[in-house]
């Protein structure tokens, strides 16, 4: 490296490090951790969508929306059992709280959504806790909140898990799994998945 | 009346009443019946952008934003000081009821909102009643939900009241009411009222 490099280059250092120190703190972000697992998950492709590792940034203000429509969904399965909407998430604040808190609502007609042991029809919601199995059809996702100091924004990543949540011995009841009508894709609903869901959007 | 026009009229009956017959029957839709004051409404046009009286039928999915933006807000208070979203409204189900409920949150980070008797800040939610005055500001909104059976529509209705919902023995306390910092425009943050309001969208 030249002089001249050298001097260039303590310059710039010099540079940051005012600009480091006179920033305002930054505050944290509350993280949704999110680590997915569907049986047919390699062969199907159900997951494609999802960008897997990175932070995504969101404002508190959004309504997070999972199900099949890309149209409306910031985060879709590829899969024509999956509904336009399945569920939403979205940020409030509890009362005595100063971070930030998840709500979860199922948004189809057809599956009912099981969250931690508590299952949800349509409409139905829940204050989802910090760490909590979520459950339709042959889905599984882990979400696990990280809490931050931000009341404006929020972030989420997603992880593709190698296998079941529930065969791990993670805390999740392994069995028996309860039986849901409408879950399996060789119910009755079988015949015609998504007929129910017509309306849905 | 000629006598082709009187079998024209009568072949145009018996065809709509077949129709009539054989529809499905319709599902009565839950309405919320929002009456609304603003000491400065006459003078203001605050409450322009709303068309009142006729009823607006909405999808159950649907968050119901008021507040300032039009891009943003179904409902909008033409007010500087009103924020960009106020308040939102959402549809969900409680889990042993067959009809819907609102839930309100407040969307501001300036003004408390005083949903009956309870007070809600930035982003605490509160389920509605049947019948509640909600306030922020200067603003009245004595909102009243009709029950009906469609859990996929509901219905809005707007009424501008002559007078303040306050004054009149309808059951809600006219005296004392409580002095909010961030409610009146000639608090300290009267000088700057957008001001905290600029992250907002």
């Amino acid at each position: 490296m030249t002089n001249g490099a050298r001097s260039l280059q303590a310059a710039l250092w010099a540079h940051t490090m005012s600009h480091f120190e006179d920033a305002d703190t930054e505050e944290t972000v509350t993280c949704l951790k999110v680590t997915v697992y569907h049986p047919s998950q390699l062969q199907s492709g159900v997951f494609q969508s999802i960008r897997f590792y990175s932070r995504e940034k969101l404002p508190s203000s959004e309504v997070v929306r999972f199900g099949r429509n890309p149209g409306v969904c910031q985060y879709t399965f590829q899969d024509r059992q999956a509904s336009r909407v399945q569920f939403c998430l979205q940020l409030f604040k509890k009362p005595d709280s100063s971070v930030l808190s998840f709500e979860i609502k199922n948004m189809s007609k057809r599956s009912r959504l099981l969250v931690g042991g508590r299952e949800l029809g349509y409409l139905n919601k829940a204050d989802l806790p910090h760490r909590c199995l979520v459950r339709f059809g042959q889905y599984q996702l882990l979400m696990e909140q990280e809490d931050g100091e931000s009341l404006e924004f929020f972030e989420t990543q997603f992880t593709l898990s190698p296998s079941s949540l529930l065969q791990e011995n993670n805390g999740f009841p392994q069995s028996p799994i309860p039986e849901y009508g409408g879950y399996s894709p060789c119910s009755t609903h079988g015949t015609s998945p998504t007929e129910m869901d017509e309306n849905e959007s």
